[in-house]
């Protein structure tokens, strides 16, 4: 096991110091052993080992113990590239076109129609109830197991258009070392995504070593069926059981992990409510959780968007960050690197 | 850590092989490191261990890595004493009392005036509607952490009404060393129990070593609350989000898991589905997994009730048993000791 950087040993202790100095000297070099080596040092990176170093210091009003420590991320933008549409999104499309091939009746009725002709504005006029009938035609009708193959399949030839990578390489370098650290550090780290938690657990263990238990995500209704030959599955049902978006972040962290987070990244107005979750405990003031945007502003290394972006819109939250202390995390400025491996 | 008992190490092949050659002879006496102390040596603790093993060993087809291997357990009679009547339910009358007391409207309708009065057939006549209103009542219009602090005062103070003792000393003993013993061979040990998630993570923890997120049961919804002060909660609203009993069990278990257990212990017809979706797997046959029914045939140290008990009723389970090849584990029988401590 890697030492941790900041418990409770001398010597991480004095480690800890020497990062700490060098940490709130802005734009200091990194440390030789610096863990989050993708960040440049300033207000977001500081914050982040702030916020490590009062939860795991033992006599200090904050600390928690080891295995109550908890982290939430969000996915879509946070984690992993979500522009120039959801990748969940793109799963779908790519997915009705290969069911329309087979057949071709199901292209006749819209929103079905527009979407295999690629045209997103007549998917979007078809509302909520279209993109649910998309989601449903694409994403039930099977068992778990075989829809986790069709997804990991998917994402095994799937390329991002712009980039030209599988969009499991997209996924943000900085973010894996903050994972990397807190999990260090004893800290529970799980994704709470508003994408589908099956669609997330085909790859989450893999990509950013989040266990399937530790995906909390949006849930359509299964049912359980016991087969002829003496097996048995659950079937995905063409309906939803739980959004996880909105405040429907804070009610999933409370029914899979039962602890208010210490820790909190999001990058768009759905993770508002995790963040507040995360920062007004009953403890509330300066001893409570930590909540950081993601603020993609990288128009040339990745992509720049807030207020008027459909995917990934951040507005509302701006006002309640600064009202609230939580960081923003300025891709273009606080990142070193963007991707792994480049 | 502990040594883990069947995994390969040669020293842990020796033990092993040393415990199996004793286990494999019936009523033979427990090898002075035995795992399970309070198991007499029979069917069913040589098919916990076979289970174990097959899962453990590398190199043979049933291995399973050790981030993946899964047990999965019932905790009314399964875990913990469910006789007279649920625990839960003892609590939601004692909580509906102590509410009368503050208002005395609350008792003067049924069934709440046949719980108070200690008439559970009358309370039983309202049925399920009934028995969800007197629940709502007694579990929602708080926050979860207030509902966590009435559970945790109640159960320090409540006490059987035959054993007189708390209910979280009545949990079973040799349970208590399995899941021991599971944990120490790597498997995440869960409880999968149709009571309330909430009321079980109140003590599940301090009771059997099982984390708040490892706790899969019947959800109340919940809804996200952000109050004057800068403080937030997640409140409890009287209405059921999930069932976890019956066909619920696998469900939950896909939602909060995401895996097929390997080991599945029940007491009850409500525990049929978790145990077929544990032994029906895709490869069916002897190398899916296991399942267990603790069978309460000990009416001197316990309770003995099966195909006629309200509670807990096995019926349905006997002939499944069979057919699949699950275990029974005789309480009487198979149990040296029932509670810890004594």
């Amino acid at each position: 096991m890697t030492q941790p950087f900041f418990t409770l040993t001398r010597r991480a202790l004095a480690a800890t110091a020497l990062t700490l100095a060098a940490a709130t000297a802005a734009e200091a070099q990194a440390p030789v052993n610096d863990p989050l080596p993708s960040w440049r040092d300033g207000a977001a990176k500081r914050a982040i080992f702030t916020a490590i170093r009062r939860t795991v210091r033992q006599g200090t009003p904050d600390y928690v113990p080891p295995g109550q420590r908890v982290a939430v991320f969000d996915n879509d933008g946070t984690l992993w590239v979500e522009q120039p549409v959801y990748t969940q999104f793109t799963f779908a499309i790519d997915r009705l076109r290969e069911m329309a091939g087979r057949d071709p009746s199901l292209g006749e009725r819209e929103p079905m129609k527009a979407a295999l002709a690629g045209d997103m504005r007549g998917v979007m006029a078809s509302g909520e109830k279209g993109l649910a009938e998309i989601i449903a035609i694409t994403h039930a009708g099977m068992s778990q197991d075989a829809f986790n193959d069709i997804v990991t399949r998917w994402l095994a030839t799937a390329r991002h258009p712009r980039f030209n990578r599988p969009y499991t390489q997209l996924i943000y370098q900085p973010m894996l070392e903050v994972m990397r650290l807190l999990r260090r550090e004893g800290f529970a780290v799980w994704i709470v995504t508003g994408g589908g938690q099956e669609f997330v657990r085909a790859f989450s263990e893999p990509t950013y070593g989040v266990t399937l238990d530790r995906v909390v995500g949006s849930i359509g209704k299964t049912e359980f069926r016991l087969q002829a030959g003496g097996t048995s599955e659950l079937f995905r049902l063409p309906a939803i059981e739980a959004i996880d978006d909105g405040p429907g972040k804070p009610v999933g962290i409370g029914r899979f992990i039962g602890r208010r987070p210490h820790m909190a990244f999001g990058n768009s107005d759905g993770d508002i409510e995790m963040l507040e979750f995360t920062t007004t405990g009953p403890r509330a003031g300066p001893g409570s959780g930590l909540g950081l945007f993601v603020h993609h502003d990288d128009g040339v290394r990745e992509y720049a968007y807030d207020r008027e972006s459909h995917i990934g819109k951040l507005d509302r939250g701006f006002g309640l960050a600064a009202r609230n202390n939580w960081s923003l995390i300025s891709m273009k400025n606080d990142w070193l690197r963007i991707f792994p491996g480049g």
